[in-house]
Formats: C-alpha cells, sequence, structure tokens
C-alpha cells in the first residue's frame, strides 16, 4: 500500500486511509462529499465509508477518473471490525484529543496509519479502541476541517505524481478558470 | 479591529474575515455549519454570511458564548459591495487560483484580510474583483477544508488567549471526554 505514494526521500510519511462514521444516506450527501473530496486532495489513499453508500462512492469515482491518481471509496457495513483489522496506528480526531503536535512524530513513522473522521455523535467506545485520541484544536469545529489540516501538517501538500492517470488538470491562473487536457 | 488578535511579537499576522457566497438557507445548514465554526476555530474575526441566515447565526453565537472568543457571523445581502467597501486584501479560495506559497508572504503583510469561500458554483466576476485567486490545492476538495487549511498556514494554531470569556474548556486527554469549568 505503502508503495502507491511516492514522496520525496527526506519525508516519506505514511499512507493514510480515512474512516467516517456516522454517514447519513439519504440525507443530503454534501458532508461525506466534502469529507471524501479532502480525503482524496490532501492525500489519504481511500475513504472506508460506513455506512455504506454506492452512490457517494460513484460520485467520488467519477472525480477520480477525471481528476487522477487512485483514491477510493469503499463502502464498510462493520466499522470496529475494520479498526480491529487494521494493521497500523488508528487516529481517532476529536476535539477532545491530545495535541497533534505531541503524537505527530510517532505518526510520521507509522507505514500505514487508519483516521477516524466521525460526525457530532460518536460511539463512545471509539475513544477506547483507538491508538490515539488527537485534536487539531480543542474547541467544536468539523470533521472535514480537522481532516484537512491533519493531513496538511502530516503529509505536507501532495505532490503532482499523485494524480496520475488524469484527463485534465488545472493550470494555476491569477484569474479565471485555466483547464488543460492531458494525455494519460 | 486587527487589535482583537492578540498573537506572538514575531507573528502579529492579519485580523481575517470570511465571507461565505452561496449558501442555501432551508437546506441542510450543515456544510455552512462546518465553515463558520472552523473559521472561528482556526482563527478568524467573523463570518459575512450571503445570503443571510439569523438562525445560523444564534447557533454560532451560542457556540461562542459557551466556548469563549469574540467570533461573529453578521448577514451580508450585498456580497459584491462587502467586497468593495472592504479595507485590505480579498483573497478567494478556488482550485483554479495560484498556490498560496506564491502570496503567503504579501497576505501576513497585511493587516486585514478577506477570505471569500464559495460553493460548487461562485459567480465569475468574483475572479475578477478579488485581489488574490489562491487554490490551496489544484484538485476539486471542500471550501470547509481550503478554509481550515489556508487559516492554518497562514496564522499557525491559535493560542488560548482567543477563548477569553468561556464558560468551559476542554482538558485534552488520551481517552474520553474532559471539560472543565472556567470561570469568565
Amino acid at each position: 500500500m505503502s508503495a502507491s505514494r511516492p514522496r520525496p526521500r527526506n519525508s516519506p510519511g505514511p499512507s493514510v486511509d480515512v474512516l467516517r462514521i456516522g454517514h447519513r444516506p439519504g440525507r443530503d450527501p454534501r458532508l461525506t462529499t466534502h469529507l471524501a473530496l479532502a480525503a482524496r486532495a490532501f492525500g489519504a489513499e481511500r475513504l472506508l465509508l460506513h455506512p455504506p453508500d454506492p452512490e457517494l462512492a460513484r460520485r467520488i469515482d467519477a472525480v477520480r477518473a477525471r481528476w487522477g491518481g487512485n483514491f477510493q471509496v469503499e463502502g464498510c457495513p462493520d466499522w470496529k471490525k475494520a479498526i480491529r483489522a487494521f494493521e497500523g496506528p488508528v487516529v481517532h480526531l476529536t476535539m477532545y484529543g491530545l495535541p497533534l503536535s505531541s503524537v505527530r512524530r510517532s505518526l510520521r513513522k507509522a507505514r500505514r496509519l487508519l483516521v477516524v473522521a466521525g460526525g457530532a455523535k460518536v460511539p463512545r467506545e471509539l475513544y477506547a479502541i483507538a491508538t490515539y485520541n488527537v485534536a487539531i484544536e480543542p474547541q467544536p469545529h468539523s470533521e472535514v476541517a480537522a481532516l484537512a489540516v491533519f493531513l496538511d501538517r502530516l503529509l505536507g501538500p501532495p505532490g503532482r505524481h499523485r494524480w496520475k492517470g488524469a484527463q485534465q488538470r488545472i493550470r494555476p491562473s491569477s484569474r479565471g478558470k485555466r483547464i488543460e487536457a492531458r494525455p494519460s
């Protein structure tokens, strides 16, 4: 798995999977969509979605096909089983946890990480079975914000090499939208 | 305004207001709620909300009363007027923009910044009237993620002093939830 993420030699960093607990299929899907897009854009490898939502997975896969890379959304019927089966540290993002700065060094050494992003109401036992409970800020904020800042602080900006196979890419511009076709 | 944000002497940084365009009152309010909470938690001073949504403003104000600080949500009936009236650089967050690294130094020197966070469909003219169009990542992601990472990279973690007047605060913990009452 970790081989799928080429990084500068001096900062390999872990391969990161994200587990989303408390998704509500049928309600407005924008929040989980934002979480999935942030996970992808800031360098995670895949999103495990509990409960599964094939329609959302399909939409995110359409983004991947167009914009490149290998990010995947997988349905996760049993989140406890997924945590127990994961081979690596499990980081639960919660405003009640320890500052990221206090565990960042350990996390950087891991080969793989599972990051759990819950909603407002997460099952209490998650605090017990996670390897680390980590707060990005000890204030109410947002699992989308927490995940993005976590990935940014842990991994740094993803390089262009992450978006292999894209049908198109953005040409950064001071005004307007510039997109160029890109041979796969 | 900028005096309301005490910071370490060696890194004063600008006072940041956020303008949210494209909020949809009546639809699921979670996305704009997340944006408001992220703005507050990562160090912005206020959120201008277009169109206005007094119910959402009231809920965020309840968070402020409980968790401290001076963050405010203000209704913004005319976003163009708000941008034109703002005395300072206006940063539009868009995946089509220039990398933050290319303008960060200029932004750090400003006394005040207005950061515009749109949704999927922002008015085309925003690209023209913004001082800077800035991309956190040149990939589809999320305005909540973009705003949080922008504030984190620009301002760094907010200090405890930001949460004056809180009724309670979190005691960071490796397991579970610990909250302590805090005299105002």
